[in-house]
């Protein structure tokens, strides 16, 4: 039986624009792209607030999936909203405007009923949010944290307290470098290490992402795709692969080789997202596709066979 | 017993800028850099052309690693002299200046007694002096083109028509996109393929390389380093490997494994050049050395074990 998974973040609007299209208010957010994703692995249960206008069918939609919205609050005003650019690599984006709207009073209130989730995952969401929603958790035996840039820049002291709480740190590759003022990946999960953490999980994009536990460094390319069109939510995508396969684990353990499919099954979650605009294929993903797609990062990789 | 390599390539002075440090006119060019990772795997015959400037004690060092310099020429006048800058992420040259000198006149002769080599590098000159070389060799079973930005904007009609001769092109990230004028790497590689090469490999510096063979999709990550200070020869480095190693092959194979160990082979011996200024890395290199990094790519991408 699979660990549940308490899991805060960002119920929100996206308005993104990318060289292959542009779409207006599409469905985003940090614990929306976390717990599609997380889900296919264990029983997410979901902390977020959302305005008047979320609309009511994607929550069914959601609560169809076995997700579990009973810390979701629907509060007086608009629901959050992200705005933002990329190029034509995609590789980092361009924030053209954060309205947190209903996220500005948000108290993060977690149900009785989550409390004991030995799995939490801290969505990129403020750090003083993250860091409450710890304070509230009795038994947590694994905690991941995400973030970005907007609290880097507008909160750094706040976010490396909520840190140092964490046992995994999951990050862009250019924003740990800005939380860390270092640009060396190595010399920047020292750092990383020395506030708490002991796992560093370094989020590349199309190339992939770096993993470093305690000593050990592990490395899985990207998944070359014939078409990329957006990157957006890949990053909670990801984490939802990670942590949801740690959580799967029926004897829960942070093992080199455990920790290591982790890591490829975060990538094989996001290699899906960016296909297209919004969560649309996570939707629609069935579970053997997750299987051949992990077989794909084993072929993409493999070379040291006799 | 390996087979034979013949590589054409630049004898050069480097002038180079990085956040960690600088340097005036230390030895370098792909002639340099490609034969002395190679000459760990293979024999290696340049040819190239150098000034009346030249240190004569650095031939003699080459000599006595066994590398053949009977193809290379002292014409009157300089050497050649490229000087470029790179920013943090060292990861893509600025270049400052290239002064061909001596290369301007180059005929590129090939001596009787190479012409029989049945590998062939041709290391980064205008695409001319490439076809040229090709043009005299007798019975190459593999052909490895490496270039760079500046024959892709000067010469890119004679770049194409020698990519076409070639089995594999070798080429950095944002030159084959360039190339192609393409930013998917997949869709670049159909390009290439479409010119003539059924092997394409893209070097991505820190990231890597990616390996695409026919159908077929092998991707590598870096290994990550605690300190990198100047990248200048890491591609020639890396075609060193990978070439050096297909080479070493008694009997001599482009099968799926072998093809992705020689790029293995060529991300060892990159991650060694990269860690100093110049090629004084590669000088002292021994070959247990290359066999304890190789085992380190093992070790960092490993995941799918029972």
């Amino acid at each position: 039986m699979s660990n549940n998974i308490l899991a805060v973040g960002s119920m929100a609007f996206d308005t993104i624009e990318t060289p292959f299209g542009s779409h207006q208010k599409i469905l985003g957010g940090s614990c929306n792209y976390f717990a599609l994703s997380a889900q296919n692995f264990a029983n997410v249960k979901c902390v977020s607030v959302i305005g008047e206008d979320y609309p009511k069918e994607h929550l069914s939609l959601l609560k169809s999936r076995g997700i579990d919205l009973d810390g979701i609050r629907q509060a007086p005003g608009k629901t959050f909203h992200w705005s933002g650019r990329y190029g034509y690599d995609l590789h980092e984006a361009q924030t053209l405007q954060t309205d947190l709207n209903v996220f500005e009073h948000f108290d993060a209130e977690v149900p009785e009923a989550y409390r004991s989730s030995p799995i939490v995952f801290l969505g990129n969401v403020a750090p003083a949010l993250q860091s409450r929603v710890l304070s509230q958790v009795t038994k947590p035996r694994f905690i991941a944290l995400d973030t970005m840039n907007f609290w880097i820049e507008g909160s750094r002291d706040a976010l490396v307290d909520a840190i140092g709480k964490a046992h995994a740190l999951i990050i862009n590759e250019a924003e740990v470098r800005q939380l860390t003022k270092c640009h060396n990946l190595v010399q920047a999960a020292n750092t990383v290490r020395s506030w708490g953490p002991q796992i560093l999980v370094v989020k590349r994009g199309e190339y992939g992402a770096v993993l470093f536990d305690h000593g050990d460094v592990f490395s899985v390319p990207g998944l070359p795709l014939h078409d990329v069109k957006d990157p957006t939510g890949a990053g909670d995508t990801f984490a939802g692969g990670f942590v949801g396969y740690l959580a799967s684990q029926t004897n829960f353990s942070l093992s080199r080789l455990t920790l290591r499919k982790a890591v490829v099954f975060g990538c094989v979650m996001a290699s899906f997202t960016v296909q297209e605009f919004g969560f649309q294929e996570l939707i629609d993903l069935k579970r053997h596709q997750l299987d051949e797609r992990y077989q794909k990062f084993v072929e993409l990789t493999e070379f040291h066979l006799e």
